[in-house]
């Protein structure tokens, strides 16, 4: 059995703290890091890479902190979805992947006997959360984590909207290569703009022209592509560069693409 | 068994010869990061985040390597202690968690046969302590690796001093949040402040208001808060923010926090 | 047995991904990471990277994603080597590390039999490299991986030259402590300057003092070294800061070690 982990924790002790903890209550469980690379606070962001990274995996425990409101009233979720539990605060952070891979029981863990015996208010992964999964991963029932929630906090970045004057959309997050990833779908983006075709795109207070790529290297230095990208979003790219940093994209900004 | 790596090689290679030679002589053991993200060359970083971690382990061998002095004089270092062993330099970095797991016994490791074949003077984590750990890990007896030591390299970041005009203490790392931590201790604090008391913190140049809080979110926009952290110490945080950025706290500096 | 990872993604969900396919294919196998962080785009920092670390590991599947020709004409190859399976694209970053293990056969993967079902043009490492390895992991024979090659694409950082004026080589890339890694090699560095001996260097634009040392610690403070790393190459570091900073050496720099 798996148990992954998903965090803004960076590299630090925090994630070795949390495997301390699933070490001593499972022993034979495997960790394995999804990343601990989210933005900072970014429920979104934690959100897009969580939905990006469990569809790939066998049956396992996914563990999902991005959780600025530790310690308050947000409670603590268990979600069963078909092939995964997913274990995290109820801020939206787990909606995405529950939906991708199928939402079956949304539960509010209150047994307080899967917790540490000493739960801070500042740090649920280690107090909280590692220890439940450790405990589903060795066998704790899914009823017995607490009841089950008809009403929870979701998180959707939506679709674009196919309008007259272009697809409008927004931004989802930027990966390590400043390859900017937008909620456009595939599906809507290719039915509008054909291979090569070129593109006005407008963000925030930006607007510039792209080209309808396949694969980053297509692109010309410093020219910015529009491809559709692993997760099947619309991603906005320069090849060898960051289309971030270029555009000064941001985080949940619209965006709107037309035809040149 | 496990082996843990605690170091400040950050995401490099470095870190993967390690895993290698830990993976050519104990092929059975699992070996789990606790963090590669100690600031540089930082002792008291390295002995905080590993003081932090170990207490939530079960019986593994610990090896720390932050090591300014690789190939100098300095001695490497096993240290028996209550259901782990720590193996690292003779800086100090071990200590802080020896003492809180429970020191046993100290050891110089002599045997060069524990040793990979060639020593390098610059990389003691592949060469040194990662073979010994993995010896360890796979049986070889503690009273194989080298004399046992009276005397050693102590790193103690002290308590926080409860003088009439407040607590004085010091600031010994922050996170990747911006929240700050300090070797203040929850007792003295909480014995000192009631919730939601009004602070003066002063640390190095600075002096600013702060408010006694339970979590981050507690936090107004850009006010300070203190509290008691997951490591049973008080940091100054900022809800959302980074306090370190804010207030441009560093590694080392006296705090003092007086009633406001 | 083992699969390594050597990538470019950084801490990603990208390489969440990768492990998730490689759990799901090769649920028994032990994942290990040798890096993420590998300068974006740089097949020589990855091609460092991988040749550094392999020769510390017992039989593995090393796989290595530095890839800026994802999607392209570029081949997905897998190496048999002494020891070792290297995967990867066709780009030179598995060359260094396959010589370095003993290079025995090199294959183009074409049966796409082994890749993931649907192959996106912007992942390969999800979708080609890691099922690729996870397969080999699991006893797919070399053999129906795909036809030999007789012709690749070659990476050399060559080996300095033994000049009159001075030893003339290249920086190949810099650690996290700003060390800054030659392709200069220990035998004719320690040939033509003796311990402790003052050199002059001459990287790109900038000409400084150094000193033949043993050990970082041996350098004064803010004085430039030189010493044998511990991959056996000549390094530039000055003791507790950084010489990529003081000097900004880049990668691909020439370089020159003269008698002062």
């Amino acid at each position: 059995m798996l148990i992954t982990l998903t965090t803004d924790f960076g590299d630090s002790e925090y994630v070795g703290a949390m495997k301390g903890v699933i070490c001593s209550i499972a022993p034979d469980i495997e960790i394995v890091d999804i990343t601990h690379g989210v933005r900072r606070h970014s429920v979104r962001h934690g959100a897009y890479a969580l939905q990006a990274a469990v569809p790939h995996f066998p049956f396992a425990v996914h563990v999902a902190v991005v959780d600025p409101g530790v310690g308050t009233e947000r409670r603590p979720l268990v979600i069963a979805c078909e092939g995964a539990y997913l274990v995290g605060p109820d801020n939206g952070v787990l909606l995405p992947a529950a939906r991708r891979l199928g939402l079956k029981q949304v539960r509010h863990v209150t047994s307080s006997a899967l917790f540490r015996s000493q739960v801070s208010s500042t740090f649920h992964g280690r107090d909280v959360f590692a220890p439940v999964a450790a405990h589903l991963a060795t066998g704790v029932k899914l009823a017995d984590v607490g009841p089950e929630l008809q009403v929870w906090t979701d998180l959707d970045w939506g679709r674009a909207e196919d309008a007259p004057e272009g697809l409008r959309g927004q931004v989802l997050c930027a990966d390590r290569f400043g390859n900017v990833i937008t909620n456009v779908g595939a599906e809507s983006f290719s039915r509008r703009f054909p291979p090569n075709a070129r593109l006005t795109i407008t963000t925030g207070k930006v607007t510039f022209k792209a080209r309808v790529a396949r694969t980053y290297a297509e692109g010309l230095p410093g020219e910015a592509v529009a491809l559709v990208g692993s997760g099947g979003y619309v991603e906005i790219a320069i090849n060898r560069a960051s289309a971030e940093q270029q555009f000064g994209l941001r985080e949940a900004e619209p965006c709107v693409f037309r035809p040149a």
